[in-house]
């Protein structure tokens, strides 16, 4: 039976989970995957957090060299997150011709080029399941699953965080400040939110996942980023109202012809899309491929276990290949040649305004949207006597949903809305997507 | 770039799929994997037909020792289908080392034992991604996604006819018969629609599905089996009534001790289970395992181009990993001893009855039940004057849902109610699944 030494660097959530996995498993892996799989040393500047967890004194390190020169070590887990230190340790540890596994997002979106070298250099592994969506397989999906398919369109919900604050505005009517300091207390959000709710976390993950997907380098700037930070209830409820749910989607679409376009923004969902049902901290991810069609993946995108889960099938996968795979596209730091990243994307949008009820306002609104070729679908206008929400402000809310049109025209448009005599303020735009 | 020759047996609808990707992704499979992928063979009566597709008079052969023995050909795709000539085939293909990819559910899990050994005596590959759940990578995801849970549970829709009659039947409010033909003139259901609607090509794919999740080999007769040609559409409709979708599922359970259930049945899902909204000819795989929690899986489950694609996910990944891996589990024909196939298995049950409008017969009833332990949920009992349906027979229908209790106590208690003076008859029992 193959031995195979681990050793951890950090034992926050993620390290802890995946101490508690590879431990309490150990017996169950020497039997179904034939390898004996110990944690041969942990890098924890507190010692007693790593003692509490039941490891030997003798294992527990504050030291990145001792680690990797520890020939017992032959994967080394890092799941400490950000990019320094975790990135002086992972090339440290390449270097030392061991093969990393990490669930650091930050740090592989934004560096991937140059672990993937000094992997090479070495013939080390360099495996990132759990960067993406914690214990859900989309990196082995996208590489040893859907590798017969040009993937033409990946949509994810994949940050949780902002999953379950939107789930719960929904479901309870609250409003986003109510809900992230509850989420806050509750150990959904972190103190300080903003990875998560200004879109960084998913923007990291769409930068890889597109990567993948497309088979060509999608740099973090070219992914198109906005949060949640300025919903409001009542785009919730008026979206409701029109048949749609409101999610921090990760888009990206590749046309096959070297137009890519990477997004991660707000956007109201049709209520019968696969997507419209993942709630709370659950993730999914829906891909079309030109073979396979759609499908999709589902589970939960964070957390000690789940995303450990993902570490330790990255470990076995590593402990029982006999050969490394690296990146399928030419892994540099920008983006290819002749690729072309979009940035006046097609959708369709939600905008809603406020106006005062006079003759002439909606004339004119219509005029400008005629100006620069939007159409309309939907169309809702309150009366006079509407049931006036907490929040709303003065005037009349108009809500409309346009046609698919182009993301520049609409910023023109609602620029000259904004400046109408008559209009009280355009309060939200909000993409829709089919 | 290292060049792979494939070989295809038998060009129907999923060899022609197959052919159709390799050949039209050839170039793309040459920038994205580095591997130059040609068809180098097919194995195919009907010349016609190879001729109609494109392919070279000089590959086209009716002979399997012919298409085994050329040095061009690595990689064997079967698509043939059923057990014979395709395991000759298969076999002779693995004899002469050369690695061999199939969709043939059957073949596989009533031979996968004597294949495997076959293959490990030359060394050559054996992939079988396409015979479960077409294009959605439900095997790699539990060989190598998943590999890190003990897998609890595995609830599937796997069978793209039944749940396209299921979704017709219960949207529209349909007979059984009128959809099936219905289905049969569409081509979702086969001339002899008995592996599908009587359950068999689900056994077979949950007899491999649940040996790789379990890790230990699940028999085919191990699989419990029922069919959907008893589905009534009043059923459907009173199940609609109480919250409930009806569905073929594929359930393995594993309790980890040593005891597995496998069985193959309609089951009535609450409207908000994530399988419930797995609609038409679309499949989905929900897993729970002990780190990664609740995962589900959700695609194509048929057709040309998505078991195409997951065919040619499996060439790839042969060619472009350097040995193969096996079975998990010790790979025999009959189940390992110490393992236990858990018949008398717990669930909770629809039962429909009809009974003379008496008094004292649903005291009976209720009598029955107190007897074997059934303690009942929900409870629908029509008035003399309910809008009897279509079909409804003699009689006051009664709907009951019963509390979990075990498959053996249902089983006699409706045996003693049948009997009981007063009923008209025991019209249906289905299961109900959390």
């Amino acid at each position: 039976m193959k031995s195979v030494g681990v050793a951890i660097l950090g034992l926050g959530v993620v390290g802890g989970g995946t101490y508690k996995i590879l431990t309490e498993h150990r017996e169950f892996y020497r039997r179904t995957q034939n390898i004996d799989i110990s944690v041969e040393s942990v890098l924890e500047l507190n010692k007693q957090r790593a003692l509490d967890l039941g490891i030997e004194e003798s294992k527990i390190s504050d030291n990145i060299a001792e680690v990797v020169s520890n020939p017992n070590v032959d994967i080394v887990v890092e799941v400490i997150g950000g990019v320094e230190p975790a990135k002086s340790f992972v090339l440290a540890a390449l270097h030392s011709g061991k093969t990393v596994v990490t669930s650091n997002k930050e740090l592989f979106c934004k560096y991937w080029y140059e672990l993937e070298r000094a992997a090479r250099r070495t013939n080390a592994g360099l495996y990132f399941e759990a960067s993406c969506v914690g214990g859900v397989p989309i990196i082995r999906t996208l590489t040893d699953g859907m590798q017969a398919n040009v993937v033409h369109t990946l949509t994810g919900i994949i940050n949780g965080t902002t999953n379950y604050i939107l789930t719960r505005m929904a479901r309870e009517g609250l409003d986003y400040a109510a809900v992230l300091k509850d989420a806050q207390a509750l150990g959904y959000a972190e103190k300080d939110p903003t990875a998560d709710v200004e879109g960084f976390d998913a923007a990291y993950k769409l930068s890889i996942l597109s990567s993948l997907a497309f088979h060509t380098k999608v740099p973090l700037d070219k992914v198109y980023r906005e949060g949640i930070t300025g919903i409001s209830k009542l785009d919730i409820a008026y979206g409701e109202e029109l048949g749609y749910v409101l999610k921090l989607l990760a888009i990206g679409k590749n046309d096959g012809a070297g137009r890519i376009e990477v997004r991660v923004h707000p956007a109201f969902i049709r209520k019968d899309h696969p997507l419209a049902s993942v709630n709370d901290s659950f993730n999914a991810v829906f891909l079309q491929g030109d073979s396979v069609g759609e499908i999709m993946l589902y589970g939960r995108g964070a957390g000690s276990l789940p995303t450990g889960s993902a570490i330790v099938s990255d470990v076995i996968y590593a402990a029982t290949h006999a050969d490394h795979k690296y990146a399928t596209f030419k892994n540099t730091q920008l983006a290819e040649k002749g690729v072309r990243f979009v940035t006046d994307f097609q959708s369709r949008y939600y905008i809603r305004f406020t106006a005062h009820d006079r003759a002439g306002v909606l004339a004119k609104v219509a005029g400008v949207f005629a100006k620069y070729n939007i159409s309309i679908v939907d169309f809702i206008q309150k009366g006079e006597d509407f049931d006036r929400a907490e929040g709303e402000g003065e005037g009349i809310p108009v809500i409309l949903i346009t046609h698919t049109t182009s993301e520049f025209s609409v910023r023109r448009a609602v620029e000259k809305i904004a400046a109408l005599d008559g209009i009280v303020q355009v309060n939200s735009v909000i993409r829709v997507e089919n």
